[in-house]
């Protein structure tokens, strides 16, 4: 039987709100299995862009980077959020190691093609170094990752966090029993956006096109919906979404997704 | 016999001069043996304090550093400089890893007593974790530090470069045959500052306290000189201070330390 490990996914929600942040990295430290951490913190990006004068411009929940905008997210995730969770999780007894896709080079991607819209540096992932986070969780550390990553022509790229989250839990499902874990600000895929007991506590590829249909799931949570069968679809053994208050308590209310 | 390892410091100067800094990053990546980079980045901290609107203050030669400055040098230090020197590394064959102090623990250092003067956020290093570095050297990574520090409990700490990669090299040491250099815009210690060719070829302890005395050595390069001799009294095998060109052919002109 596989070892279990479990890649968790949390958005800028959370990160925006430190005493929710800090509640979740002390649940998260007392995990008792291997684990992965992958995080957003495009908000905070965003405040800064705006003292410094950058635009910041959003084309389908997607940002648009220019190379100034590359600057500030890199420094904003992989510096500011990245290296403040990572110290959070030392000071309490986990082993953690703040990671971009560069480091090591466990993450490469692509410049994403410029038609039919230039993305600017937006990075399409091609492929993870399983064997490489191995190497940190065979030695007991927690990798912490920021959304960056690097083109191996020495370019960063910014790249979504909920399909890093996604790639990395694939590429560990080889060796590992993998659940991924999507955390943001409600308790799961809701029925009524207005109601956050409204909660779909399962949802299935025959539901998810249904609710699709309905216009119950759309804009921002269909990537994350299609990320979640995708990974389904490569192994990932259990893909749940939900909020933070559901890592401490598994019994809380959240959504588990299934084929 | 011991293996060779070399620690190398770059400084805020090189790091400015994106030319120097790819010609040098070229010869780092082409080191055979072990090796370890450190990296300040302080003018372009500064720069950013500037636009951002936040005060920056000195005090012989360190960073005055309010929880805003931390920010700052976080993001600049860990984030900017730290992943584009590792993207930059990458790119030429060099499995760089860039990390911080907080990662894995591996700089632990305590906050300096606000007595006789606050320095704010800056920390004195208590522990280096030598086990870890080893960990990556031995997995054919290359460790990138930025000057930021963590204190265990959750508070990241700005720590001068030069004093980690001495404390680095010397905890190396215990391992390897170390060989430690600290790279910056001179070719090394100069018996005339508007000389560029003067260069000290050997300083010993005694020339050294001759060279202090007739102000030879004096501001800025006397903490760096006093890192070096703690170094060479710490069972570091070689300390040289010099410019790059040095690295990439040790025959250039250079200013070795010895007892």
């Amino acid at each position: 039987m596989k070892t279990k490990l479990t890649v968790i996914k949390i958005g800028g929600e959370i990160i925006n709100n430190p005493e929710q942040l800090q509640a979740f990295l002390g649940d998260f430290s007392r995990l008792n299995e291997p684990k992965v951490l992958v995080h957003g913190g495009g908000k905070i990006a965003t405040a800064l862009s705006a003292k410094l004068g950058i635009e910041t411009r959003m084309q389908e929940g997607r940002r648009i980077t220019t190379k100034e905008n590359l600057e500030v997210v890199t420094m904003v995730y992989a510096g500011l959020i990245n290296k403040n969770i990572t110290a959070s999780l030392q000071s309490q007894q986990c082993n953690a190691i703040g990671l971009s896709g560069a480091d090591a080079s466990v993450i490469v991607a692509s410049k994403r093609p410029s038609n039919p819209l230039d993305y600017g540096y937006v990075g399409d992932i091609q492929s993870i170094n399983s064997k490489v986070i191995d190497t940190f969780v065979q030695s007991q550390m927690v990798p912490v990752f920021s959304a960056i990553c690097h083109d191996g022509k020495g370019q960063l790229l910014n790249t979504n966090a909920d399909t890093i989250a996604t790639e990395i839990a694939i590429a560990m499902s080889e060796k590992y029993d993998t659940e991924l874990i999507y955390c943001f600000d409600k308790k799961g895929v809701l029925m009524d956006v207005n109601d956050d007991d409204s909660v779909v506590e399962k949802i299935n590829t025959d539901v998810y096109r249904n609710l699709r249909e309905k216009k119950v799931i759309h804009d921002g949570m269909l990537p994350k919906m299609e990320n979640a069968f995708h990974a389904l679809n490569h192994k990932v053994s259990k893909v749940m979404i939900g909020n933070t208050d559901f890592i401490k308590d598994r019994t809380e209310a959240h959504t588990l997704l299934t084929l």
